[in-house]
């Protein structure tokens, strides 16, 4: 995959990812281990909460986007550090059986004042159910490296633009 | 554990969790499923990262938080159900070894105008190592219940507010 560095984003572009589905048992499985509240361990018990069946710990959802994020085109230079997330919010359940998309678009792009070699860019990540309904949605605020003068690559910038 | 009602919190209350110790493998397992970058995963590739080591996924300290607080004294009724986090933040890295635990301070109260059986808890929520250094932290604004009228517990209040 290619990797972008700070020169190559611009406000506007999105990105896409492949597509994940989640089953029942990854969505208790991950409960048992870090979310072990009724509602995300036995359909059951779910049926008679707030959520009204059985849903997947929005931190699964996190963590699922995160795994969407690594294999999408969105591939900044060094990883994808983040520096702080806002608006994280999960307006709809992910229920068994929902397959999950992530799109990614740039909202803003900072140079660093004090740190010539990186800046900060600013993205909305959604992550769409197969009715393309969102389940969950934040702000991040990312680090990204800046290229090194004299090897920019315009073409790659205009294809990403395009 | 004692459930509490939107009328059991005070602006102020604090609540602590248990704690547990995330060892090389546990980094390692959660970010091949989750979150495979070169940090997350291999020590030798992980020296020559910004992290300078291997470093817990955040979204794998997002879930452990959310784990320590399900088994904590913070027990809204009804579950932790959170409408939006806000400032989400990774100040440290999470490294091998380390032993977490969580803090949990409630910062605003505010009742529903629309819907008279739930209210509104804006809380802290602090992931602190073994060395009380912050890893994690986040604003959370959660939905919970109130207590029916006529069975409100004062004393159990008043315990919460000591």
């Amino acid at each position: 995959m290619v990797e972008l560095f700070f020169e190559d984003f611009a406000v506007g572009q999105t990105f896409g990812s492949g597509r994940r589905k989640i089953e029942a048992e990854d969505i208790k499985r991950f409960a048992a281990e870090f979310d072990p509240q009724p509602f995300h361990l036995d359909e059951e018990a779910a049926r008679g909460s707030l959520f009204g069946g059985l849903a997947a710990s929005g931190w699964h959802t996190a963590a699922l986007t995160m795994r969407l994020l690594v294999e999408s085109d969105f591939q900044p230079a060094g990883g994808r550090i983040g520096a702080s997330f806002d608006e994280l919010r999960w307006p709809q359940p992910v229920r068994p059986g929902d397959e999950l998309r992530v799109e990614t678009e740039i909202l803003e792009i900072k140079a660093s004042k004090s740190k010539p070699e990186i800046g900060f860019i600013k993205v909305k990540v959604t992550t769409l159910n197969q009715a393309e309904r969102a389940v969950q949605e934040y702000i991040a605020n990312l680090v990204v490296q800046r290229r090194q003068k004299g090897v920019r690559k315009p073409v790659l910038r205009d294809a990403r633009e395009g």
